[in-house]
């Protein structure tokens, strides 16, 4: 019985998270139910069944500096958050840090083209890596536990998509969003060409939702038995991840939705590997990390899922 | 400022469980703030400074099979959540699951003289082990994880701390309160031997609250460098702790509060090796775990810590 009301407990927090966005959208969410389609500024949008548009429309109002930061993170974690652990939420991405291992757990973002595009009056080299002091001192990585470590302090949120002011590209040098990647042949190449393949997906789809983080997988020792094994670096023993996973949900302009999901090893890979050798089934994945993503999006509801017809 | 904002939220969430503890406990806690001493059944009881006297005043209360749900998990948890991962609630304890490891974060319980008493009603032979289906199947550990692994399904609340009833110790065998052990030499010694410790611990402190869980310690390799480095067991991949941990606090019947804290390689250990020589500063474990162990307990207010005064 004290289960059941922990349960319960449990599932008025998630509502309670849930409500509090939902409250801000109340009257779009209104709209989303027994509908087939509503009008906003004067449009007809259509409604698709187990979609709510809410984040498309937000998607299409023009970007304002201050103000619609309820609906940016509404928007960013629309089809729902992979796990609830130590959440924080910066102004252009949302992510769940793992204090055990002061790496994310997962890195939300969303990106249109207008998140992307180049744009004159951001500066990548203005930025600097710095500590989140929001996190607990002993579970903090610090740019000390990186040095002269022999990686890179690799971001889970990718500067270059968070283009539209100088604050979004600085929060993703918080070291919350990085974790240890292997420089040269992985950071700098493959992961990167990721990266851009991600960006460029937003030629394609109206809005593109992306989930990253990292993996540590097991593998089979000489003893036959499985072992998971990965390095931790500095003082804080931050660990150094086996994988780093992607998974990827974009919305077509006619409201379909493409799933895909990556996994690269963190080492170094032969730049003209194509992004596409990496894909593997999203639940590969979800089982890996203990996550589940997307979770609000029933699988049956998916147009593709790593380009084949669901 | 979005990220205010979800600080914001995580804090009302965090509120909201406390909250709803809090509810339960109204008249008690009213009593909290600002006044010296409280009366409860006609006694007069000294109220410390930062100790809120409901947990003890409950266990003072007899035990009743039905009812008291919510006073039972709000006395467990009196001094706090260690971490809010995946939270689950059982009768006589409760712990939170780690979904990637297949085994607990953390199992936390409340022992006083009475639960731990020898109880004819209660047979630990009638006990199975079975898997928690409240689990996502994705990240459930099952009995065929373990068969042939060559570990115990050892338990984190342990059995013989349950005995007020048989479901209560029914319930310490589900699989979301187990992680693999080494058997002979650990398990069945030098583990059960810090069990049997925190047990006797009810003779000197009217409350005893336990924290146990699992820990994977990097190691200094040979080519200099650390390494985390477990085996996984079964199909679903349940992670063999290189260590195990248990925090402890005592509550005295003046009301001071002592703290244990201990860690043991999950390997056989002489049987004879002192439970003493496990000690070790509870920040140790914090780090490595990634959690906060009776955070609602400033540590300048413990009278000893491993036996020494604070």
């Amino acid at each position: 019985m004290f289960r059941k009301r922990l349960f319960h407990l449990a599932q008025l927090s998630a509502v309670g998270l849930g409500g509090y966005y939902a409250g801000q959208n109340k009257e779009k969410i209104s709209n989303l139910f027994g509908e087939d389609s509503i009008t906003i500024d004067g449009k007809r949008i259509k409604n698709m069944p187990g979609l709510p548009v809410f984040g498309t429309v937000s998607a299409a109002t023009p970007y304002m500096e201050s103000g619609g930061a309820k609906d940016r993170i509404s928007q960013i974690m629309k089809y729902g958050f992979p796990g609830l652990d130590n959440v924080r939420s910066y102004d252009d991405f949302v992510l769940s840090y793992d204090r055990r291992n002061r790496v994310p757990h997962w890195v939300f973002e969303h990106l249109t083209k207008e998140h992307v595009a180049k744009n004159d009056a951001v500066d990548r080299s203005k930025c600097d890596f710095q500590p989140d002091e929001s996190i607990h001192p002993f579970f903090r990585s610090l740019n000390s536990d990186y040095k002269k470590s022999g990686f890179d302090r690799g971001h889970m949120a990718a500067a270059g998509n968070h283009r539209l002011c100088q604050k979004h590209v600085d929060q993703t040098f918080f070291l919350t969003n990085m974790a240890p990647q292997v420089g040269e042949g992985f950071n700098r190449s493959a992961w990167n060409n990721l990266e851009k393949h991600v960006r460029k997906l937003t030629k394609v789809y109206n809005n593109v939702y992306c989930c990253t983080g990292p993996l540590y997988l097991p593998r089979r020792e000489a003893d036959g038995k499985s072992y998971v094994r990965y390095q931790v670096i500095g003082a804080n023993t931050v660990a150094v991840p086996t994988h780093f996973y992607k998974v990827v949900v974009g919305e077509a302009p006619d409201g379909t939705l493409d799933m895909e999901a990556y996994v690269m090893p963190n080492q170094r890979i032969p730049d003209e590997t194509p992004v596409s050798s990496f894909m593997v089934p999203p639940e590969t994945v979800e089982r890996a990390a203990g996550l589940l993503f997307f979770d609000k999006i029933h699988r049956s509801k998916l147009n593709r899922i790593n380009g084949k017809k669901v």
